[in-house]
């Protein structure tokens, strides 16, 4: 690297030395002074950070395809499955997608500074809030290496310094595109420590990472279920979490039955490995005759193995019997639970029994049932007569997402540019003091 | 009690075993029950709940201070310090006053069900955000018995189950108010359960409080800094917490001389025990001879102790040297620490050095360094012109405050109705499906 700071020259000795809570700690260090720095920054300059940032990785995009080649090639030897290979894997296409992904991010409106709900008071003060960066951001991920731009631009654009810690084997790409990041960074003036890339392996870093309340303000980590589980609970830090999302479909009878066979059939087929596919269909007992055997022959088209209720089997006797553990499975798989109820108040009492709070949807004509299902289902989102496949950061318009949250507090549901700021108070007078 | 449920005799059989653990499971899987009954309350339910507890109230007057009193004989014979007794004594006129501050939260405007941000989506789906209780709200307090009612209404209005732990100082106070809150929920057909105060004085309550993740959302802890920072800890559930409050003024040159000294004064003397309370002044070099030695007459004639840097001490031979623990101090107490600074540049650097990130102020009457304190000082309140006592929930028109959170994520600063809620994703559309 040509650009260094004092700062990262300590880190990189304690990385030598081997030392790697305290190679974390410097980090850390570095990432809370260049927070202060970049909390004041304004959007200009912010978003010729991020165009700064494209030119570099286009001018170095032959050697980050070719650190990229590496990481594929030792993670053939070391025997990953084909699944994450692909996950890991760029070509001219995911690089260009990745570029565009990050013009898209400094074309967001910069929510740093926003203020709402100004108003007088009675003692003559002027109150409002005012919306600001968190500080610094640690983030854990796996395989995917352009989720280190992503992560890096969504911090960056919301004014947070912040922490990346890729997977191990994307090791190479990851530290070539914190390289042009870094450069991006200095050469509009910005702080090199606004992004920092973990430069070890080793697994130290993450407990040192989510153990540093005073350098790091929320952690956020992107990966399976059993991962954010053992973060969440040996954090010393809040985490934005994204756990499980069982999701239902419920059929009412006066559904449409051409929209609710659409809204079925895609919620379960579009993706398969996604959070917000539906994992289980609750259909009102009058429609089931009408709509189950259709809806059958279109989940046979896509190989889709059904496990169902008893009075499913009655209808739908390829069905295989469901246990009591299919109503709280997350399949990720070309498979479908369906429990036929009897009316809007089982269905709801089953979301909230058996669901995972994630995305549940109504289809349903009725106009009470709908204000209802949308008052009494606690969950991150809640649908009326449209896939749960929506529930996603780009489909609601925030531009981008840094993740989804399964947690209730701070962000909720898909986190954008807002979910990583916080609100201060402002105050203005002239003079008033409290009688 | 002429009231109760089935989960109510659950509990009452676990704790007259005197297994606390289990008690504390029953009154969470009770709460539990009842949030979803009152997540769907409207607002016309709730506000009637709070008129028929104010009802139940004032018909028990005479009982609920008869409790009191008892408190009060045991606290005294107990050897309960002099400040503790006051704020554990209830009379005539704080009865009146819990009862009017009832009355202010069900006439608060109801933060469930407002949806924000609602827009079309280019796929032809609806989104927006609606405002939604938490759900299970656990309160862990001490000695005032009117914060039992407090935070009950705010939960209440707010569509949140409690579970309130009150200091055992004042239990039998607690135990008869929360009889009049079960009674008038009761009398309007909302479940019992929405509100249970705990009913043993044991402290293994508050470790099971704490740690019932299935039952209980958020933890908020009211009371000194050692049992915030030890729930904190210890906590397997999120808590909103209230930690220091070391709060500056910064005077600049440009300041309105009389300004400056109202604030000055109003903010260390008008109440010297608040979170809120000016701990250290911060002068501009210039102003630092016209205004110190006129400040520490004002302050001499309040009695509050001066401790300044050396440039201070050879204005004001009268203050005592202050040592580098003096610009950690909350002090709570008549005593103030001054530094004389170069500019608003030092003065931010040490309001981030040496704060809590509360609330800080500044006097000037120039634009642009208004401009830059508002936007650097990374504090949960940032003040122009005012005195740093504003900073409240009742000042800034919350209608009435749960708490102060020193936290970023979720709320920060005063906490009113809206720190109590959570926002979902609503989504309408027609049909539609994901391409």
């Amino acid at each position: 690297m040509s650009v260094s700071t004092p700062l990262q020259d300590e880190a990189q000795q304690q990385l030598t030395a081997g030392d790697v809570p305290a190679y974390m700690q410097a980090l850390g260090k570095a990432a809370r002074s260049a927070a202060s720095e970049l909390r004041r920054a304004d959007t200009g300059i912010k978003n010729r950070a991020l165009e700064s940032i494209a030119q570099q990785l286009m001018a170095a995009r032959a050697r980050i395809l070719g650190a990229n080649a590496q990481d594929m090639q030792r993670g053939k030897e070391n025997g990953l499955d084909s699944a994450l290979l692909d996950r890991l894997a760029l070509d001219d296409a995911r690089f260009d997608a990745m570029i565009e992904g990050l013009r898209q991010v400094a074309a967001l409106p910069d929510p740093v500074g926003e203020i709402d709900d100004m108003s007088y008071r009675p003692s003559g003060i002027q109150v409002g809030k005012m919306r600001v960066p968190l500080g610094v951001i640690g983030i854990i991920y796996e395989s995917r290496p352009n989720v280190t731009l992503e992560a890096a631009s969504l911090c960056l654009k919301s004014g947070n310094a912040c922490i990346l810690r890729g997977g191990s084997e994307a090791s190479a790409s990851n530290q070539t595109i914190g390289e042009c990041i870094t450069q991006g960074l200095v050469d509009v003036g910005l702080p090199a420590n606004c992004v920092q890339v973990v430069a070890t392996t080793d697994r130290a870093a993450v407990g040192a990472l989510i153990s540093m309340p005073d350098y790091v303000d929320v952690i956020i980590p992107r990966g399976g279920k059993s991962l954010i589980e053992r973060i969440s609970r040996d954090a010393k830090v809040p985490v934005i979490k994204h756990l499980d999302g069982v999701c239902h479909v419920y059929i009412d009878t006066t559904a449409d039955p051409a929209k609710a066979m659409a809204i079925a059939v895609n919620a379960k087929t579009h993706r398969y490995g996604t959070c917000n596919t539906m994992e289980t269909l609750l259909v009102d007992a009058p429609i089931a005759d009408l709509l189950l055997p259709e809806l059958a022959r279109a989940y046979a088209g896509h190989e889709v193995e059904l496990r169902g209720c008893e009075r499913t089997q009655a209808l739908l006797p390829q069905a295989l019997a469901a246990s009591e553990d299919d109503w709280y499975a997350e399949y990720l798989a070309p498979v479908l639970a369906i429990k036929i109820v009897d009316g809007v108040e089982e269905a709801i009492a089953h979301i909230e029994r058996y669901g995972s709070h994630h995305t549940d949807a109504i289809v349903t004509q009725d106009y009470s049932l709908a204000r209802r299902f949308m008052a009494e289902v606690d969950s991150s989102s809640v649908i009326v007569n449209a896939s749960t496949r929506f529930a996603d950061g780009f489909e609601y318009g925030l531009g981008a997402e840094i993740g989804i949250s399964t947690d209730k507090l701070h962000a909720r549901g898909p986190v954008g540019l807002e979910g990583l700021t916080t609100r201060k108070y402002v105050v203005f007078g002239d003079g008033q003091v409290r009688q």
